[in-house]
């Protein structure tokens, strides 16, 4: 980074700044691969086996997903977060139908547009103060039903853990799955941060996803130590109206089409096992657990420390790896000189840190010093 | 693989069903990632930087392209080659433009529609029996210019090596480019094979690319020892109509929106830096000629001791990679309890073998013996 | 049109180029409106009336399709050809699935796209000599089911009468559509001139599609005497794998979603009392049969005329209101001097000629001598 | 109309309710066709003329166009206002640009979906209090330029008149024409009512479109008093960044390739001379003026004859042939008993009234006795 003018004096006087850290508090996404996820890709690493998803490793993590969320869930890996959320709601929707979101939500803020593209829908932006979407709010958006100018209401997607850093309790979800199931519509869950969440309710990943009514969840892999892999799970893979599980009317069978709809949606992997094994090792010993639990201690050891500086507020909740603080306007670019973060809201200078399984102790006090001194410095 | 009744006395007779062996001859997919790749990556995976592609890794791994191919090239990696073809198509079209390709291409028989899906573009299949294009072919396929009711010709789409092992010589390439320039076309090249190619021709990278007048290739590595990334290269970044660089009037800035395109069509990595390193690798001290030479002289050898085989015949020019057989239709089956590998014309019992940087010349010759074995047993 | 250089003198020699003639033979839509559909639109410009369908004159109109059709029918009124065959195609099918037709199909040839544009499908194009489909073409095609890789077939399209002026006997029909269900496909018509086939086979309008195991047409009224407006017909409007109607798997509920689809597909009209009306028109005292019969019937006339040149062949069997001719090339511009008609197969010299219903015996004759004096004059 | 339960008597009450009117104030679009428009396409009707657009009719309506607007501008027929404002849209932009308007507008609630669905871009939804953009609602919803996580603004649409009866000033539209263009961004304008609002300021169609800056609008016909037909006319056909004619860097080729654009967006019409006339006929002799003076004239009539009611608000300036209205919620359903119109705000009990070319004074004199009739009556 290149540093601002002037800035040779005034990194002089904070001792934050003498060197460069290694590790930066800008997204769990700039985080390294876990060891033990490496470790998986190499043993994955000899032999030929069949491409595309028809190899033992693929099938040996299904296995492993199938163990921790119940014997009938279809899984399909596929390359990132985006793909993940994008290929869930085209599996629920026809085109004419609407996706409820969090006006903060990534589908509707960061994907490029990318869920309309593929779907052809529109997803509708709900205010969620602190990220969550409410019975109240998707009661006022549920409307135009039956009418032909409107767009139907088809699917509610929430993110868990939010894009807030807050975490929907279990009854809060449990609602908005009745509420959109006695309305032959889906429950999707971005769930690119859903260890995070599960961790931080002490919940398992069964109870944090299938138990709450959830029809297709986006789960995150990416942002938890693995490399480079996100799963689309379905609950109730053989939904159908008449069939033998109950499920909205007019729902596709959804598992059975999926296949099709990742291959064409360019997410099939030639090499499929070296995604299928960086799963395998987040579901094994727990380490989806051990890496989430560690990170959100990290968020919390970073809000308290913060906590001390009297000019930086924590502005929502803590409640699994992200802080959002307000700052003082003149530190943030100061800070950032050292480390990368993103602004949250420029208007009212709020700023997102996120720490990851790889964030240290050390790195939290030098990050709170440096943020410290610099606030102070003024 | 489970074995066919009855196929335990069977095995009993042929030598060569003793042990499975750790290597088919089904994709080059198929072939692990190679060691220098893998050493790249665990060497990237230190310390954190930023996601997406804002990362000195990436940055690294395009100014080496550039050193490939020019200076001016832009450079944009994917994680497979469904992406690359689609997006690089999506790039240069609009939704009613047509893209002339084989009908036995890879982008209209094997992406399940995703190039018509995402680009909305009619693709317009070509007779081409060793899987070139000609000029004759295109020419008359290059008709209805200007009528609204037909979709107009934008895009000729070309396969390096071809999907049946033959390599495009330099002037065949030169001659369809310039007949696309001629008729503000462009000229695509779904590399995901050039490596084969180019080391069959000694040329180097950019002679058999760039040099030849393409626009834009699809620039394989997965097939070629990586463990999953390929490369969209625009030749031409700037290209417009009245633009400083000369260029087929109305097409778009291509590189500028590629950015875009790639993120909305799901494709952006966060942990880009594990892509980069991959093809990185692939381009440092020849990695991908030596993988690319070692995988042509596989198939040579492949095919010299095939031809022993009186039953069997070859029925494609072994240019690159890939063998076409064929071979008594009862052999078939049974070769395939043993090695896994894909028919190709299924009515004339004509089947593909495919080697890869991984192959040894000892499995060339347990799989010929196999073949051999096998057929000789009737 | 401007007259050829030097066709000044040409002109003279031929007494058929007097003086310009106010109807030609290049297309059924190019004809006016029939007397008693100006006249429905005169009757129904009158009060205000709900827009977008919700009017006594489209309640009516559709209850004289169920009259003719089926008391269970749905009828969905568009504006044009391409919108019915890619809307009925949209109803049909999901992104990945493909659709069989003609290689010499409207929907494949003269659409700009528009099919797979909208419903991102895939069109396979199969070789059919006289336009029609045939059980042995759609076997061959049917392949690749469940292969991940690629397309998968679900509608089977066909159009009655053909691109060729061919009819496809009822027996054939029906046996596509056994095929299609026993495949959980469905059976699509494109009926532009679906009237002109009935009429030819004596059959009414019920026998001529439903009866024969069709689940959506594109009912044609523009080439039939309209100002423009076509019908999309589900026959199995409530059609779902488990309900109470045998159906395909996996169908969705056809007519349920077709307000939206319409709506989304540009083709909902604010004044629908103009499309219905003449619908209607066409419906009462067997319009649909007058003109088609008349249309019919000034085709067989100019076979007739026609066959009495010996320079000229017909070159498909005349079995509705189009004539395929292929005359010494010379003539093709110098009679398209005076008359306009499209070329069919250009190296072929092959024309085509369309009859409507306000042909008369005198336009026809008229032709036939300005094709007999162009023809002889050499 | 069903008469709601108990209504017998109350209607007894009631004058107004002696006799079902024949004309309602639901909406421009349940009106009649002009005479004079039918006069014009009866002339049309007689002889043969070439399908979709090549012939006189159309050709002289484009010439009118061209001494209304401009002999440069490019006019192309569609069927309806969804379409001429989806395949404006899909001219300007490419799928990952984004389309600023207010969250009011049609295009965002009104059209099934249908603007992101074809051209696969995000209309990003602005507040606009009075159904008017403004530099500062567009300013802060410019951002994230370059970010490839974010959707790029590439067009403004506005709606003039707009959706809630008002009209934009010349000034407003200049000020959002020079912020487009100094942004590479394009101003299109939903004109479904532009007549009213041209004719509202005194202006002519060129003062109110072109010369304000305007790129693109969808010229509205059917709710001046045609039968169904509207107008994309391209005011920069010529736009391309380096040519000779300012413009924004990047532009495509505007009218060159709307051909394919409107044929593939299902929108050629076979029949084009009887949509023409129609818009050759409101072009002449000032027809669309006169219908859109006295439908603004009507709705200055009902608002003062509606301000006489002391129960009744006027909620928005009658600007033009709209009047919005706040009246007690036990009356709404009443009144709607015998006039069919739509709520706006239905929380508000806020309902739309619209006035049309044929609606006459005793039409309006008849409404508000009945309004206020049913008012009193509580």
């Amino acid at each position: 980074m290149v540093r601002a003018e002037g800035s040779e004096e005034f990194a002089g006087l904070l001792d934050c700044f003498v060197m460069k850290p290694s590790r930066s508090f800008a997204s769990d996404n700039n985080a390294v691969v876990h060891p033990e996820v490496m470790e998986a890709i190499g043993r994955a690493n000899q032999g030929h086996v069949v491409g595309y998803g028809d190899d033992p490793y693929t099938e040996s993590a299904v296995r492993k997903f199938r163990e921790h969320l119940g014997s009938d869930v279809e899984v399909f890996f596929v390359f990132n977060g985006t793909a993940a959320n994008v290929l869930s709601l085209q599996a629920l929707t026809r085109p004419f139908h609407a996706v409820l979101c969090s006006e903060m939500s990534h589908i509707y803020t960061d994907e490029c547009g990318a869920p309309e593209r593929f779907t052809g829908c529109k997803l509708i932006p709900l205010p969620a103060p602190l990220g969550k979407l409410t019975l109240e709010t998707v009661t006022h958006a549920y409307h135009g039903i039956g009418d032909q100018h409107h767009v139907q209401p088809k699917v509610i997607s929430i993110t868990q853990s939010t894009e807030m850093g807050t975490v929907y309790e279990p009854a809060e979800i449990k609602a908005l799955a009745q509420f959109a199931h006695e309305r032959d519509m889906f429950l999707h869950m971005d769930g690119a941060r859903i260890s995070n969440a599960a961790a931080a309710q002490g919940l398992t990943l069964r109870q944090a996803t299938r138990d709450l009514g959830l029809d297709v969840v986006s789960f995150g892999g990416t942002k938890n130590g693995l490399m480079g892999v996100e799963a689309v799970v379905f609950f109730r893979p053989d939904l159908h109206p008449s069939g033998p599980k109950p499920g909205p009317p007019g729902a596709p069978e959804l598992a059975r089409d999926f296949l099709f709809t990742r291959k064409q949606g360019m997410q099939l992997a030639s090499k499929m096992r070296f995604l299928a094994v960086q799963m395998e090792a987040l579901l094994t010993n727990d380490l989806w657990r051990r890496n989430a639990e560690h990170a959100n201690r990290m968020a919390r050891l970073l809000e308290e420390e913060i906590k001390k500086i009297p000019q930086v507020k924590i502005v929502y909740a803590v409640q699994a790896n992200a802080v959002f603080a307000q700052i003082p306007r003149p530190a943030i670019k100061k800070i950032q000189e050292r480390y990368f973060f993103y602004p949250w809201i420029e208007e009212e200078s709020v700023v997102r840190w996120m720490c990851s399984f790889d964030t240290t102790e050390e790195d939290v006090r030098q990050f709170v010093a440096c943020v410290k001194e610099t606030v102070e410095a003024g």
